[in-house]
């Protein structure tokens, strides 16, 4: 499902006002007015736009789930989670670019790539808040990961303190001990039992 | 787990600048200076501040999975989701306030509340996107909820759309589908079924 396909307004939505109070390149902050189907005089609402972003579950050949530890700034500490990372917004709507967006976040955080046998499963998208904010990730399982010739080479502005292929018992006890704690594992998590991947 | 104990500053981080940038009673945004184990000189990040949130699972007595639908003005959709909502920001560590937030959450928009044999289980917390945000959500199952005399009352800034007790099948298959897709249903889902609720 592409984004634009839910982005589109449909009948009985619109836009009466939007005043953009803060923007840099990571995030826009704007007091909308927006009509919707309940409240056709419109609503005003605080609206954070954000780039989208790919989120890949890997799968080694032997059935180990790949997860790289990140600090991450906001909340002070260091998550375990799937690789991940945010598309360049002309093209969020392109689906070879959010596929080798895909493939270039698992190589390059993971030191993971596609092997002989490899694929990459769409597992559709989300969104992380969307009462406030427009962010929506696109699911990705990669089948059959093996180690990169390349090894990894993380962007510079992040931070990565381990990667480890676990065992699918314990990728679960983390959810359930909360050691996994962000909606990007946990909805990949979410997608991969209900279509049958793990 | 409290967010208190996640926030915290442990050893080798710490803050050197803060400075608010925007701020409104929904959404505060910032550009600190952090220092990180592995940045021991600081680095510049902008935060979004939000008020911690409850998601509540709620079960049925027949095992059904209660949804409502619910206008997301940021993405013009509506979409079926968990009751969840916020939680005042001066309580955020009281586990009692944690909890009577989850059931007035559960009541007002799903209309049901525990039955006799109810219980509400916490099932931990999760970070919606820690990369940029501190939003944090705290986890429950409902079990045993049944219609409430009070019916359904939904805050007024709000707009509800449905409210339907799913089969497990029927829940599994939305998420499967898309049509489930934003992070506290599916987070919460991925806790159910590890922690052996679901």
């Amino acid at each position: 499902m592409k984004f634009h396909d839910l982005i589109k307004e449909p009948k009985g939505w619109g836009s009466i006002d939007h005043e953009v109070r803060f923007s840099n390149p990571y995030l826009t902050v704007s007091i909308d007015t927006v009509i919707t189907p309940t409240r056709p005089d419109g609503v005003v609402w605080t609206i954070a736009h954000r780039k989208g972003a790919v989120v890949v579950a890997p799968i080694t050949t032997d059935g180990r789930i790949v997860l790289v530890q990140q600090e991450r700034i906001p909340i002070r500490a260091n998550l375990w989670e799937f690789p991940a990372g945010q598309i360049d917004e002309a093209h969020d709507h392109d689906e070879a670019v959010i596929r080798s967006t895909a493939l270039r976040e698992l190589r390059e955080e993971s030191g993971y790539e596609l092997g002989p046998d490899g694929e990459l499963v769409s597992m559709g998208m989300f969104f992380s808040s969307a009462g406030f904010m427009d962010e929506h990730s696109y699911l990705f399982a990669a089948r059959n990961v093996v180690p990169s010739p390349d090894g990894h080479s993380p962007d510079e502005s992040e931070s990565f303190t381990g990667c480890h292929a676990f065992t699918q018992a314990e990728f679960r006890a983390m959810i359930a001990s909360g050691e996994i704690r962000d909606a990007n594992t946990l909805s990949a998590f979410a997608k991969m039992v209900t279509l049958g991947i793990l």
